[in-house]
């Protein structure tokens, strides 16, 4: 009842960018591991028949306004581009490259790919983009432009959809722990319940803030 | 700045059920009147292509969970009967029926209702089991019967559905502060956010409590 907690998210979705610039924080009171998963939402859309939210009659334009909201709640910059929802492979795929050698780095990547697209408005849709956004994150290791256009990158993100959608991820954001399901960025607040509920024996010995339960 | 606090939702809304057992608690803070408003959500689901959430694929497990988990938090029993969602009409009517007299009896009538469908399992789509349901609250007043079955409820109902989708809410509960929209339980806490950013000068003198913002 100690394993890490999956966050599983697309790049292309302002509610993940919220639940990015919190999980961390939010979480770490708790001595979980929190491992970061993007996939490509559109597949589980085609199962779940929902759609990009901004594209929908009524509750599009609310999103929106629900968006700016949050985002001044966290004080986060949001500026959403004409190009929303952007298909997110290229980012995605350049995730999965920084993970496979650092999953630090990788969280650290991506949380640069969700300001440099929801916070400042640039463009990620092409992989001239999206190395230039990994750039500072690579440490001069050579690479990255070859993986984005592997077979092997592809495959990659492909599976992780496949496992998402395996373990009933329909949404982004979306929060397994233990195998319990969390849809949103709404829903951390319940996320922390749940971990307040389920401290292992590691979290029991982690200090007062585990005990309490309390983000800093 | 200082107006009521509109509460719309559908009696079959087991979200709504969540938010009428919170709603006066929290929003007690700010002195502002919450005015409850029943409607069918049915004809906004037409508009935005959404339907009942337990009706969709992978959705509907995951709402039937997220519901339960909820209702432990709030410590509320939850008992889902087969036959949700309910047409919602016959009750509906019947709180517009004590509205016009009482909306304080109103409002405790809704409670009623709530409690006795997703607590303790009770059928509500009748006319003869919303009556029962009523008796309690009629305090000796007739003409319960004769207005469930007259076609000026109906007119009442479907101009307050109307006046719903006129004003842009499209799903249950919905809450609309000085025009500000807020979708599902999940954002009273943003309602109160934006009542405490808003307070009128009614509600700044009225204790420390409104000026903390915090829910007693």
């Amino acid at each position: 009842m100690t394993g890490p907690v999956e966050f599983w998210f697309d790049f292309s979705s302002p509610y993940a960018y919220f639940a990015a610039a919190e999980v961390d924080r939010r979480l770490a009171p708790f001595g979980r591991e929190v491992v970061w998963r993007p996939f490509l939402i559109g597949v589980a859309f085609q199962l779940t028949g929902m759609g990009p939210v901004s594209q929908a009659p009524l509750r599009g334009a609310y999103a929106l306004r629900d968006c700016r909201r949050i985002a001044d709640m966290l004080k986060l910059p949001f500026n959403l581009r004409e190009d929303f929802p952007y298909p997110s492979q290229a980012v995605a795929r350049a995730f999965y490259w920084f993970d496979q050698e650092d999953p630090v780095i990788a969280v650290r990547f991506a949380k640069a790919a969700f300001a440099a697209y929801f916070g400042e408005g640039r463009d990620l849709r092409g992989v001239e983009s999206v190395q230039a956004l990994a750039m500072p994150f690579t440490d001069g290791r050579d690479g990255l432009a070859q993986w984005l256009s592997s077979q092997e990158a592809k495959v990659v993100l492909r599976e992780r959809t496949a496992e998402a959608l395996d373990k009933g991820v329909f949404g982004s954001p979306f929060f397994l722990v233990d195998g319990e399901p969390f849809w949103g960025w709404d829903r951390l607040p319940m996320v922390e319940a749940w971990l307040r509920q389920h401290e292992g024996p590691g979290a029991k010995l982690s200090g007062p803030e585990a005990r309490s339960g309390l983000a800093p």
